[in-house]
């Protein structure tokens, strides 16, 4: 029994991991409020239809799925959109709009483990539900950037796009949205040259061809000068015209925003998952070679779900990588050094004074351990020394006798005696 | 597609109970932190061979169990325990004691959905590794009374018990450990009449079945007089007086201490978990017939997990047991109630001036949504009011050539212009 390990893919949180993780959790739920988008938390395990039916290929196939005990086919959800646009097909189905919403979670696909990638991972999403407006997406933009910001990323751009420059070239030309899937796929995964070979096989036009070839090529930092660049490239295509105009308005109503960031437009952004369909993003930062967060517009995916038309747009951050960018930036964890403090009797009989004086100093919200190895004191002291306590309080038979006890200071190497009902404030001196 | 609903026994958390849950997490985890308990994060997927070895029947019976897609046997944990343990008999076999550790997080059983019960549900638990003194006992029910105490739960008392009683009595009849299982499985299950008899069909003497027959009517809520009783019938069995010793002397460790409880102790109290071997609790309140908080000591489950020989006692505490017993005991949930702050642009030209305005009131930690719906300023007002919005915020042309914008007191309907600059203490001054 002693090869117990954990799974392939998952993993144990160890004080330190856990405080950085639960930290990073606190950051985006505080973001969350203060951008007014309220939680929601849903389950772990959903049906295997629910989350099948609108992801892409490569979630599909790496679901973690099975039959429970009443038969039912269900599924650990690879992703929190399914989810959420249930709720908002059914439970939210009249909700006043918009509709801010923002989830915290495990995640589970079924990936081969590498660096920064776990088959069990988490994810802060953020969701408007209710707007088609370029507002709705400027602001999730800022947000990204914030998020990012506030938890000491400051070195990162956003990488943003829209689905609808080539998806409009695509329909024009005639070709169903099936197709156009298979294209946007290989695009994503940067596999342009299958892509093209594709789309000619398909039997789109020559100029079409000359079109696309060129979108290929149109990136870069300054935002307006690719912006006019694509709008040159696609003049052509009624569709994508609109949409090259829609994401010159997003990115023009950021530039006001005091929450400044670095784009990398890119023309022929694709994301993997088949549900968007304007501004796509993702976020990046240099030390790494994945995206830190990821999302955009999917306007038609609640009606797929049953739900009334919404248009909607959000982001999903991935926590493991922002935990990697914080370390790269050398970014600090604000994770509260308390002064810890030791409570220990002097001899047996003094036991149960311990507990006593430990739950005055609880209730003044000073954070207290126990000796309850029973150990002498020289023995507890010098643990308590070697595991970092700042200060030791004494319990003794004399002391107690008068309502005292002793208190140590761990790094100077000095006691005094302390009346009880001086203690907290003694201790609380000491912390500043 | 309309027929998507959670898969049954799973739930979603709309925002006023996310709230509630998140409210009631945060609360376990401070406690965790004055009390000195350390947290860890452990999968959700864990290998099936783990959970199930020390598993009751019940619980192991009862498990999502499934193959992954590389054909391990794994399932989704339906305890803390046993990754705790593993932990422990692992990554943590070096680390100094007593080892006081934290866990919050989702466990999952295939029981039937009923009142209260869900299958997927949480749970927060505490644990000390590496002390078997009585001290790490009473610590654990102090923390237990002390958490129910700061939920507002007030009205809660905690049955006690402690399976070297009954344990001790049937081992001295020469009983495996496999027939003392049974026997208190259908203890935990009230099922006394049906344990007798298994004991007599064991071939227990008549002088150890009148025993049996007498300790299980000694219960009451006087701990010393029941002490007493458990002692005097128990005395012809030495390991069943040290047991009664051990639970009194952790009775009066917790009798000086400020965090006070009402206790109802049973001689016949069983758990049904197997790994059970001290102490015993549940906490209960008069107005839920299931129990908000369980837990004991378990000295022997790590060395069964390949660890050293490591005493351990803890509890885990069941949240929606918890959240109900506070809705019952009108316990108030602490969640701030924020102003909320609705900015909007007069005109579409203002949309990013909005953005401006935003990152500045956040930056002074005020909660902001934008209206993003492309409303008129009226329609969007009347739908701000309906929301519970306590302020508006209009920018419009005019004003924002001036460095001002026009702040609305939504309750009392009343406006005025404010400059920028002033806007945060404008709006702070109001939340007084």
């Amino acid at each position: 029994m002693s090869a117990f390990k954990t799974v392939r893919g998952m993993r144990d949180f160890l004080p330190k991991d856990a405080e950085k993780m639960r930290h990073v959790e606190q950051t985006t739920r505080e973001l969350a409020c203060l951008y007014g988008y309220e939680e929601v938390i849903t389950p772990v395990v959903e049906s295997h239809d629910l989350l099948a039916a609108k992801a892409g290929e490569e979630i599909r196939l790496r679901m973690y799925a099975f039959n429970d005990m009443g038969g039912r086919k269900v599924a650990l959800r690879p992703e929190f959109t399914p989810s959420i646009a249930r709720l908002v097909a059914t439970k939210l189905r009249t909700a006043p709009k918009p509709l801010r919403l923002f989830c915290f979670g495990s995640l589970y696909r079924y990936d081969e483990p590498q660096f920064g990638r776990f088959r069990e991972f988490w994810q802060a999403d953020y969701e408007i539900m209710g707007s088609s407006k370029p507002e709705a997406d400027a602001e999730i933009l800022i947000l990204t950037s914030d998020l990012l910001q506030r938890l000491g990323i400051r070195n990162h751009y956003l990488k943003i796009g829209h689905m609808g420059i080539l998806r409009g070239i695509l329909s024009q030309e005639g070709m169903s949205e099936d197709q156009q899937n298979q294209v946007m796929q290989l695009l994503d995964k940067k596999r342009w040259e299958e892509a093209l070979t594709l789309v000619q096989r398909l039997g789109i036009s020559q100029q079409c061809l000359a079109t696309l070839r060129n979108i290929l090529k149109i990136k870069g930092k300054e935002s307006t000068q690719v912006i006019k660049k694509i709008m040159e490239a696609v003049k052509n295509y009624e569709k994508a015209v609109a949409a090259t105009e829609n994401l010159k308005e997003i990115l023009d109503l950021t530039i006001q925003s005091n929450v400044q960031f670095e784009t990398l437009v890119e023309a022929d952004f694709a994301r993997g998952l088949e549900y968007y369909t304007g501004m796509v993003v993702e976020a990046f930062v240099p030390e790494l070679d994945f995206a830190l967060v990821g999302g955009g517009r999917y306007d038609r995916l609640i009606e797929l779900f049953g739900g009334e038309s919404t248009p909607a747009v959000g982001i999903a951050s991935g926590i493991d990588s922002i935990i990697l960018a914080m370390k790269r930036q050398k970014a600090t964890f604000k994770i509260p050094r308390e002064k810890r403090v030791l409570l220990m009797p002097v001899n047996s009989e003094m036991r149960s004074r311990v507990f006593e004086v430990s739950s005055r100093l609880r209730e003044a919200g000073i954070s207290i351990e126990i000796e309850v190895m029973g150990r002498g004191v020289s023995k507890a002291l010098s643990d308590a020394d070697r595991r970092g306590f700042t200060h030791a309080v004494l319990i003794g038979p004399e002391e107690a006798k008068a309502n005292k006890v002793v208190l140590r200071d761990m790094k100077k190497r000095k006691q005094k005696t302390v009346e009880i009902k001086n203690l907290v404030k003694e201790i609380k001196m000491k912390t500043r």
